[in-house]
């Protein structure tokens, strides 16, 4: 794709080639995040981060990678000072916003809603999450951690063997996962969950008919005991019925340090796209594995502000102008690591 | 007026030179708005974007317009993180936050709160809007585009030919346009309302008083045939004791492309304060009308952020070092047109 | 203490020397404050200024004094769109926002929660309030204005005559401040309050302990005639089981103009914490009050501002830089005072 311009509205928009710019961008913004450097490529760009459901991370995480290639941020959050409510279509919204900022990254609770809203933009708009559809940031992010974990030990995406653990039926960043998967080479794919929240069976089809193995599976041990990578889900709550129906699922598949040390190799990752539920008998990613350097919860998370610094870098076509904006930061977390 | 320091609380305060000297710097502001140029004549300068009720649109217009002098923006929205909930006066609020901030803008559901804050604080005032009483920059922005889209057709405001169409009771857009639209020559007004949403008598009064012409009717077809600008409005539901009460006036006066083609003169400009109400049996302004090119709803919006970066540079006595504090822009949207 | 990457998370972390050098820097802010000059030190670093209860004041202070050092704010205000709702701990929440950020500034209800956020957290932490526990921003800006004060008449705060006034029970701000007089020398308490508000024992043992005098009254008028500094504090509503319950004492120990003519010493600087309590029959700092040179109320809220930029630049290192990355401002408020 060309993405200068363009919008980001869904994982299914990308070849390889398009992940593997993306990554490459993302890469060379390792000393902006790292506060080694600073750049002022964006000076005077404005970023439109309209969150119409509440957020905090992504929202926040948005706003921050646009800072740091020197733009500024006007935000909402929330629906309740919207001239929606009004009864303004996406389309006025849209063409209104638009007009105020350089790109726009948005959030509303309606699937389908961010595309009608990019139809009328004038600007190119990043989807930040259209209810349970898309959310194509968080598996950039998240495809990006897995190949960060794994050239690390010298290894690609391709031959990628990974275990999908939790809600799998209402989890829209495993979906857009196994999408981003299905571009690479014999991926290895054990889906763990209970029945009822098995992963959506159109999204197993795709994956064997790219010529994957999908393996569907209610045995947590077995399961992560070959794998690259245990990626863990939360149960999500909030697109149950009632929390007592929640409840039946939750504490179910918990990894733990003394169930990781008993069956995974060693070295096998663990990831989640957070947050993960830390109340007792909830936790399906167990406190006591915050010190396993192999939890790669915290990198995914700081790994999503170089994803997001270089869709912004992509779209608004600066790639090549952000080293010679730069200069070198002296500030005390110049020191920081990744 | 002297702009520098004095707060813009009301519509009341301009004369007719004031209004073109505002509307010149909102000339001189179009590089910046276009993205052609980005300016740091406000670099460190802060911008106190309060905002005690909610609203998306004119916060964040005002808020851009800042960020495009090179200002940074601190703001809040809603009531409830206000110390005004623990009886603090406006006096206290304005004392505090004026020390904060190098200019303010304001609203508040209160009429007449926004100049009680002024009167406290330290540096200058602009008013976003007090309850139903005023809301200066859009009266400002509605005129300037007048201005424009009668300049593009070699005319000025001396003249002018308008229809104000729908709420014309509750609206206060309209009632600012018309106190504005005093200061100029001829001006032929065609109020168009249920007798019961009239325009106020006094303002009625006003106008003719000042020498326009003033029609009253409730013929649609009639009011639009003749005119330069057709300016509908909302039915502004928050303000009748009912939703019901509003419901009988709602899609009463609605204009759509057949309506315009019978009836009006080419080019006939249709103007709209927004948001519009889009749901159906309500709209206004009907979605039909999208294409056409002399729908100036959305340039007016664009037009509110050159209007809101004039006011910035004239109260803050910058309007001369804008340029001076220039360069190119070089990423995508400085390809933008408004 | 070594400030350079530190939390600033309680007053009991400081010494002497360490007030002294926060003074130190916070006087030479003033340039900045003052807008006399602007700085770009900070130019690439961001604020996570995470206020998981409703502020507006403490939020914008700390927003502006980051932003005024020139670095960029990303915000979030209340409790609704946070993941916390979800069962994430504290833990994974600052490590997540400490990946966004170079250093934050914290506010949550529940006591020791900073604390516990700072120990997760990658970049250092700043106070800026939980629950009745800590504030230490505000006790460093009450004892800094209390210095200004007296150093404009030739004074320093060793020997400091003072009382505080009100609801000395819940009023954190007083109790911070106790803290910190305990370091100097020679001080004289009084503490007027209705016994059932009393300062806890602990704090004023302590102060004994220390060698400071303590008088405990509740006679207003007697307590305010021989003090430098009459601080007065707000009735703590929202710490009350019932607003009935508080109504009891609201309105107690009022000063106003002919109470302080009566009974004060001349130039006895009034003080409050705000916001104070404008309405009729609970203001306990009267409005006539507004014109006396003496209130420094206002005084305490700017000096606020530079208090914080002091506490930025020493934990992320940069008070000997901000000096040679600035420049002159020229705008309209570069003419103002503190």
């Amino acid at each position: 794709m060309i993405f200068t311009g363009s919008h980001i509205l869904s994982v299914e928009q990308f070849d390889r080639a398009d992940i593997e710019r993306i990554f490459q961008v993302a890469d060379a913004m390792a000393p902006y995040a790292l506060r080694r450097r600073v750049t002022r490529v964006l000076e005077g760009a404005i970023l439109g981060n309209m969150f119409f459901e509440p957020s905090t991370r992504t929202r926040i995480s948005f706003g921050c990678a646009f800072n740091l290639l020197g733009g500024e941020v006007r935000e909402t959050t929330g629906f309740e000072s919207s001239a929606i409510t009004k009864g303004e279509s996406l389309y006025d919204t849209a063409r209104v916003l638009s007009g105020f900022s350089d790109v726009i990254c948005m959030r509303h609770p309606q699937e389908g809603s961010v595309a009608e809203f990019a139809e009328a933009s004038r600007v190119p708009v990043l989807n930040g999450g259209d209810g349970a559809n898309e959310h194509p940031s968080q598996a950039l992010l998240d495809l990006y951690t897995i190949r960060k974990e794994l050239v690390s030990k010298d290894r690609g995406i391709d031959g990628l063997r990974i275990a999908l653990i939790g809600d799998l039926k209402y989890g829209r960043t495993v979906h857009s996962l196994c999408k981003l998967l299905r571009l690479f080479n014999n991926i290895h794919v054990t889906l763990v969950s209970p029945v009822e929240l098995a992963m959506p069976e159109h999204i197993v089809e795709e994956m064997r008919e790219a010529g994957h193995k999908v393996v569907i599976t209610e045995d947590l041990p077995q399961s992560i005991s070959s794998v690259d990578i245990a990626y863990s889900t939360r149960i999500q709550e909030e697109r149950f019925a009632t929390k007592e129906e929640a409840d039946l699922y939750r504490g179910r598949f918990r990894l733990n340090q003394a169930i990781y040390t008993q069956y995974c190799e060693p070295n096998t990752v663990i990831m989640h796209p957070l947050p993960r539920d830390s109340r007792a008998g909830a936790n399906e990613l167990d406190n006591d594995l915050n010190q396993n350097p192999n939890l790669a919860i915290f990198r995914q998370a700081d790994n999503g502000v170089l994803v997001r610094m270089a869709l912004f870098a992509l779209v608004l076509d600066v790639v090549d102008q952000v080293d010679k904006c730069s200069r070198d930061v002296n500030w005390y977390n110049s020191l920081r690591t990744l």
